[in-house]
This record gives structure tokens, sequence and C-alpha cells, in this order.
């Protein structure tokens, strides 16, 4: 691959022939990034519920119909090849990563497409702000909270949520870049104590890697699409195919595309 | 008014008269009923985000558009006369209770209107179920809970529940009944134990009346549309109307078009 292609089409040409296979931090950097989650059609609306009464964490980008593996977001796509690595979990206990998921494939299956938080980073770039992580060359660092889900049927567990570090004057501003973006987490969860959400070592992350909080400085804890992973391992799902984190799939849309509309503008 | 209509049109019409201000279970059995919010256009953006975020105690039927006192769900209604009570909250704190609120009327209010679990008991009762208040002639307990919500802008606030007691063999069965109301805040968020969710006296609820827990029972509880009535209180909105709980908004949709739909029909 071309390592400096910006264009969502190369990239997925290039991790679905296997020239590429990292994260897709700071690739496409213009467009919409999803998390992904595949479950057999047994448990689709019970997922439908999770993602419905979650939306925080698990807000939809888009659910394909039964069996199919081409999203409206991105027509030329193979969800079953274009993402760099997949986690596959039976029963809450991971099966295995791959490359691609082509010989797994079911037509039973639905493919659940979440919002990312590479959306509002892009926001929060825009307005001048570095994220940590970024700084750091590191992975996102990602936490196991106390935040219980409201329970959906057959899926219940807590949430996951992204932490990055911002002095406490800027998290009315850094609310207020991220907050329309509600397809990808929108807001923070949380800022300050990260017990009172249940997280003891934040130099400890159950996802990604740990960043240096500076003095001054507060963690700031936004959903993370990550939770469905979590709660398909808490609710010991049958079967569930997902994205290694950071691992994502990239779509041919632009993040403007997801700003929520204020409610004046909705009729 | 006559004590048998089951006429939305009707009882709306008694209620605007005067003939009838009590609470509303029981009334037009078959049609949808509404919490209502009012905000100054001011705090519209922070309540939609509220409610976005906050989908299952508050759950959107409708939002009308800016200045509009007609609702799509009931376009011969009038928001301003057509509830029993309404209740005045200026910075958190109650300012009046009113039959009507015409002379409150401004041009930048923007009304919220919620789902209600009125919606949800007829699907329980359809199936068999008798609701313990309906058999002690009380109005629903509520309470104030430990559950944080998703803040929003200047919103934040705990959640409010509902609670029935139920068998616990029939817990299944009441949560799949109640499931597909996503829009009346759809199955329970938590069964058993109140301590769980920061509730310490079952017996003394914070609204509607406290009912018989019998031996060999559990309290379930369901997401309540009162929760932003407690959002107006703890977050201090400067001004807030809302119904007065359990006198609520009678449209004129029928339960069943609230029915959400599974993801294999989505698309």
């Amino acid at each position: 691959m071309n390592a400096i292609s910006t264009d969502p089409r190369e990239i997925r040409e290039a991790i679905r022939s296997g020239a590429y296979a990292g994260p897709t931090a700071g690739l496409a950097p213009d467009y919409v990034q999803t998390n992904l989650v595949i479950v057999p059609s047994d448990y689709a609306s019970d997922m439908a519920d999770l993602c419905a009464r979650n939306p925080v964490p698990c807000a939809l980008v888009e659910v394909l119909p039964h069996g199919r593996f081409t999203p409206a977001c991105a027509p030329d796509a193979d969800i079953r090849t274009d993402l760099p690595q997949y986690r596959v979990y039976r029963k809450g206990l991971l099966l295995e990563k791959r490359a691609d998921i082509l010989d797994l494939w079911r037509e039973d299956f639905v493919t659940f497409l979440i919002g990312c938080s590479y959306t509002f980073e892009h926001a929060l770039q825009q307005a001048g702000f570095v994220m940590r992580h970024h700084a750091e060359g590191k992975s996102v660092p990602m936490y196991r909270t106390a935040i219980n889900l409201m329970p959906a049927g057959r899926l219940w567990g807590h949430m996951i949520v992204s932490m990055r570090p911002f002095k406490p004057q800027d998290v009315d501003a850094v609310r207020e870049i991220t907050r329309p973006y509600r397809a990808a987490h929108g807001e923070p969860v949380h800022w300050g104590d990260p017990e009172a959400i249940g997280i003891r070592r934040l130099d400890r992350p159950d996802e990604g890697d740990a960043v240096t909080v500076e003095r001054g400085e507060i963690p700031v804890f936004w959903g993370c699409g990550v939770t469905p992973q979590n709660v398909a391992i808490e609710s010991r799902i049958p079967y569930v195919i997902v994205h290694e984190p950071g691992h994502m799939f990239i779509t041919n849309m632009h993040h403007e595309e997801l700003i929520s509309q204020s409610p004046s503008a909705r009729r």
C-alpha cells in the first residue's frame, strides 16, 4: 500500500490483499471508521436491542440485512476481508484471531457497524487538540468500567470506555466539540476520578496502551465501541465475530455525515 | 366526561374543559400516552441529547418544532391544555402546579413527548398479568436510583424507575412482552435487589404509592419517563414545564405503532 493513501477504497484494497494488516488509526482521516460485531441471526434482535438501549457505547452506523456483507456505507467493500484483523469468540472465550473471515461466513450472520472515536478525535484535532496517545505513538487506552449496560434479552455487561487526558479548563470545549457526533459516542460519559466508574488503575488499561496523564490534567472517558466485545464475553454469546480493537472498518462516509441534527431541524 | 369514554379526543376534550383533572391511567387503554417535557429553546438541544443518550427512561415519541403546541401524534390536541395537571420548575424548584399553561406559553418553547409505561402495561395485561398497583387501586411506585444518566450538555442526573412486583419465574415472560416497546421504556432495567440500583426502601417511593410485594415475588424495575423531571431538579434547568406524574398526554396513536422493528426488517 501507498503509505500516504487517504482514500478508503485504496486502503481497503491493501487490507483485502494482505498488503496491510495494522491498526487503522490515522488512515483515511476524513472518513468514518466503525467497530464491527457479527452475530448469528438468532442473536440479531438482542444485539439490536442492546445497541438501541445503549447508544452511547453502541451507536449504530448501519445494520446489514441478514447474510449481507456489503454495507451501504461502503458498497464496494466486503465486511469479510476488509478489516485488518478479526477476533472470534465462542461462549465468551477468544477462539482465534484472523486476517479474514471468508471461510467462517454463514448465511445467517447479521453485521452491526458501530461508530468509532476516530470521528470525534478528528473533530478535536481540527479544533487544535492533540490526543495524548497520538503524541506518544500509542493506541488509546480502554478500560472495563462498573457501569452496567441496560440489559437486552440474553445480553448484558459493563461499558468499556476509552480515555484521553485534558486540562480541566478544556473539558467544556472538548465536550462541546464531541457532543454532535452522537453516532460516534458523542460527548464524554465521565471526567475526573476513575474510581467513580470502577476503574482502579489508569496505568493498566484492559485494551490499548497506557498514556501519560500529566500534572494538571484529568482523565476524560468516552463510551467505546469495544463494549459489545465485553458483552460477548460477559453474556457468553455462543458465537460472535468482532474487529481487533484499533483495527476498524473504514467506510466511504465523511465524518460530517454523522453529525446529529438539532431538534428544531428534525421535523 | 362520560366516565367510560375510551376515545382520546373525548377524554382530551373533557380535560381541556376542566371536566376531568385526575390521573390518566386506564383512560383510552388502547392508545399511547406520553410524558411531557417543555424547555426553552436554549435548552432544546441539550434535552434532545439527553433523550438520545438515555433512550431507556427518555425514549422520544415526538419532538415538536419550536413554538408548536399541536403534536403530529394527535393533530387535534393542544399540549397547553390537554393534560390534567402540569408542574412548573424554576432552577430545580417546584414553582407551581397548574391545570393549563396557556398564559405561560412562549414562542421559544420546545416540547418533548416521551414514551410511558402504560404502553407496556397494556401488553402485559393482554398477556394476562395484573399490575399490583392496579389491583390495589394505586399509582405505580417510582424511585430515584443511583444509576447515573449519560450527561448531555448542561443536563445530568439519576434515573427514575417504576416498580411492579412479579414472581421470579414470570420475569423472562415479562421481559419478553415488554422488550419490543423500546419507545415506551422497553424491557426492565433491573430486577431483584433494590439496593443494587440505590433504592433503600421499597415502601417509600419518591413518586406514586407503595404497593405490596408478596412473599415469593421480586421487584422489577423499568426506566420511567419522570426521569427528565429529576434531571430538571438535579441540573437546575432555569425553566421547565412537565406533566404531573400519572397525568399524561393521551395521543391518537395505538400502542402497536410503538413496536420496534427487528433488525432484519430494518433495511
